[in-house]
């Protein structure tokens, strides 16, 4: 009785939804060996010709697939990663649709690595190997293919996982015979994790070839929950590296520590000095400029699925830093510690006093902050924590002029971005991804993470839409990056649906 | 007229130092090829193998120089480097000295040092590398060899340096025809950088073969004013490693960022709540304990030649951490970050909350401490600071009960030692040395190092006295690690003037 009441767009959408899962069904094998090829050529921002190589690789992935008009697209500076562009035309459509992921992943240090990992050297694990799950030799997956197995490589979640998953569903809707409701554009950048510097000159270059309707952005996990995520925005991003200059040769701790001062000392002492015990950043105006929230995405925050016992659970932290749902904390700018660094430590440690200390911060920016004036605002409070701040290594004027010396290297950084609730692309991808769904999307105003998606709507004039697909404990930006299988499969069902949705 | 009146002794002692220094001067190519081959042995406390082929090298250099008793004596616990002993008897001779010196290094990371140096492929430089002084080929020496060029090497001058100047100091008496005036003990220890777990073990089993009346310390660098010293004591060392733990797996900053807490930010905060900005240990009693200086001390601290603007100047540092002399700065104990570490900086870091932050402390010890007392009451400043201290790692359990988790690792320690400086012994080595030099040794109660001298007192019965030879900008204990050769050649003519004048 029930099903009468489905619309028949929804029973047409059940039906592609069922044949993309058998066609993927039929093929497991031959789609994880080519994801695995895919995952083994090196995508960090250091290794240029790798970063060309994988374009190369989905160039020839969206040809082999039917896509015939595919680009390599540049930017003007020379010597950058570029992003591969690919068009396919619908007779009749109206709308057209743009499909955006990365291709390039974070820096890697393979010694950090679980035993028998390796960045380029994607292993296939029966599940979480935090968790103590076992190594599978790859020829398994000619027998079958549990969905709770994971794959472990750099870029296996973020991003290359977007870019696998939307080329397959086009794949499978050709398989199939299913026509794309629209006309659909796949874009693929090579310079996100560096912080898509370039990505203005290109859609400022290629701004009629990119122009579309909505632009769909697939990146970053799903809800922490488990349950699917529509993201209407996200945090913008900047990063300053912190450098405390101390004796210009590493001395003995012996013969003049407590005399000549410790800048492993110093820099911990300036860290200590931006937060306070409750998490609160100490920095003079952190918390200006902030937009205030919507009622709406009021509303929506505090319908978001409560993740917050199991998190901590499941990372093993008893206390969060702030006194607050997890939902709440990521619409505010944060600041976060990513390392730091001074001498040696443990077995690699000598009874030195170091010549330097060094720490990454990035900052998270949400709607209203600006990038460098946030990077102004810890600057002036190093200042006032009585640094002198220079640019460049200390002079030997300077280190005789001044008591204490930290050298600031800024990071470029872009904005945060949102796109309204209610914005009719939105509500339209939405129901598509609904489609895909056992259960409806959360629907999540903002992303802790960050994308530069301001430029989509400076530059394109398209406000953009989020549809992330790897697992929540992906250990994205970190060692051991994996993407569940299962979650590899929803993307292409999920892909499929927005193309034959939208 | 003035020379009539020098004593017999003294004139005797000139004639030896002229004629030990005629005999270097003949030979200054072969003492440094063969140095250089002493110091391409590596020499680091995790390369087992390594010392032992300093040993044998040593065992090796000294039967060659005519010393026939020599042996290996190995600690009961096994897997020990061995101290290589040897020993010289003087017919008629009713004194005993014991010169002690050490072949092993601290740790090495030759990706610090300069370019083209090794920390196990000795160069020759013509001064300084610090101050721009450029690398030599080694058949230069050939030519002749100028006592300001430096030799580049781990263990360079920290303590090879001992080592080759007191064997090459009896090969030169022994040349010269130069009987003498004691007996000698030499005692090269292997693991002297690693604490000297195992010295008392080694003492206690060899404590008659080891008897003597003095033991002279060769370690440790001249005063940095350039003049020699006599040290009377030494300060005890201690050291803790920290590892403030955060969640179990690294963290996308954007995601969890100001909701999960950093570890380096706690550990930040810990450190800087353990000194002030005045740069006084603020951890509760670190300054209890401490016995007070004797007037005699206080009176050769006062005679001590300045040296604070010369280092401030040299090293690029305006402020020193207390405003106090160098001199009354180590007759303190100190505390001193040696490194600290969470996940990566600059180019190697990411966007995460790091699993772990580590921080490796050194605490240096002055006469009363007690290098355990000294541990316990960092760790009791640890919990007052809120953390639930563990020396495991962190098991579930703990993690469910406590908001901040430190783990630290305790590393063994000993305490300072002192000789009185109205010594006997002390005095007679004091002339020896003095009259090797052209402006008398300054006499300081106490080195800012360390070294196990406590043990010689507690094991042996003697009172030891530290003879250090190495220029005092030496980079012992890091990464450029290096010998003036005019301090080699001074130190082979100081231990032939103590073997004779003792």
């Amino acid at each position: 009785m029930i099903s009468l009441l489905i619309p028949a767009i929804a029973f047409a959408q059940q039906e592609t939804a069922m044949k993309v899962r058998n066609w993927r069904a039929a093929r497991e094998a031959t789609l994880l060996t080519d994801y695995k090829a895919f995952l083994s050529i090196p995508n960090v921002a250091a290794d240029t010709s790798g970063l060309k190589a994988n374009a190369q690789w989905i160039m020839d992935r969206l040809r082999t697939n039917g896509v015939a008009q595919t680009k390599l697209l540049y930017p003007r500076t020379p010597g950058q990663a570029p992003a591969v562009f690919g068009r396919v035309d619908v007779p009749g459509a109206t709308r057209t649709i743009a499909l955006y992921a990365h291709y390039d992943g974070q820096p890697v240090d393979s010694t950090k690595w679980a035993t028998g990992l390796h960045p380029f050297k994607p292993r296939l694990v029966e599940g979480s190997i935090m968790q103590g799950a076992g190594l599978l030799a790859w020829d398994v997956i000619n027998k079958s293919v549990d969905p709770n197995w994971r794959i472990y490589a750099r870029g296996a979640s973020d991003d290359k996982a977007g870019v696998f998953s939307i080329i397959e569903a086009y794949a499978a809707l050709r398989a199939i015979g299913k026509t794309p409701a629209c006309n659909l554009i796949f874009f693929f950048e090579g310079e996100e994790e560096a912080g898509s510097d370039h990505l203005p000159e290109i859609f400022e270059q290629y701004k009629d070839l990119l122009r579309a309707d909505a632009w769909v952005i697939c990146d970053g996990p799903v809800h922490a929950s488990g349950r699917h995520q529509l993201v209407h925005g996200v945090r913008g991003d900047t990063r300053i590296d912190l450098i405390v200059h101390g004796p210009r040769r590493p001395l003995h701790s012996g013969h003049y520590g407590n005399w000549i001062p410790n800048p492993a000392m110093e820099l911990a002492r300036l860290l200590a000095s931006m937060k306070n015990e409750k998490g609160e950043v100490t920095i003079q105006g952190f918390y200006d400029d902030m937009l205030p929230i919507t009622a709406m995405e009021r509303k929506a925050i505090a319908a978001i699925p409560p993740v917050e016992k199991q998190l901590q659970q499941e990372l093993g932290v008893r206390r969060p830093e702030r006194e607050m749902p997890l939902s709440e904390a990521i619409a505010l700018p944060s600041l976060n510690i990513n390392g730091f660094a001074a001498a040696g430590v443990g077995a690699k440690s000598s009874n030195v006093i170091p010549v330097k200390a060094e720490a990454s911060i990035d900052m998270r920016l949400v709607a209203g902050n600006d990038w460098k004036r946030q990077q102004d605002k810890v600057i002036a409070h190093i200042r006032a924590q009585g640094f002198h701040v220079t640019e460049q290594e200390p002079t030997d004027a300077e280190r005789a002029a001044y008591d204490r010396i930290c050298q600031v290297v800024r990071s470029g950084g872009y904005n945060a971005q949102k796109t309204p609730m209610d914005d009719p692309n939105a509500l339209r991808i939405g129901r598509a991804l609904d489609a895909a769904l056992e259960q409806p999307a959360i629907r999540v105003p903002t992303l802790g993470g960050s994308l530069p998606l301001f430029m989509f709507e400076q530059i394109l004039g398209v406000k953009p839409i989020t549809v992330p697909i790897a697992n929540h404990d992906n250990n994205q930006h970190a060692e051991n990056e994996n993407i569940r299988i299962g979650n590899l499969w929803k993307g292409i069902e999920i892909f499929a649906s927005i193309m034959t949705g939208f």
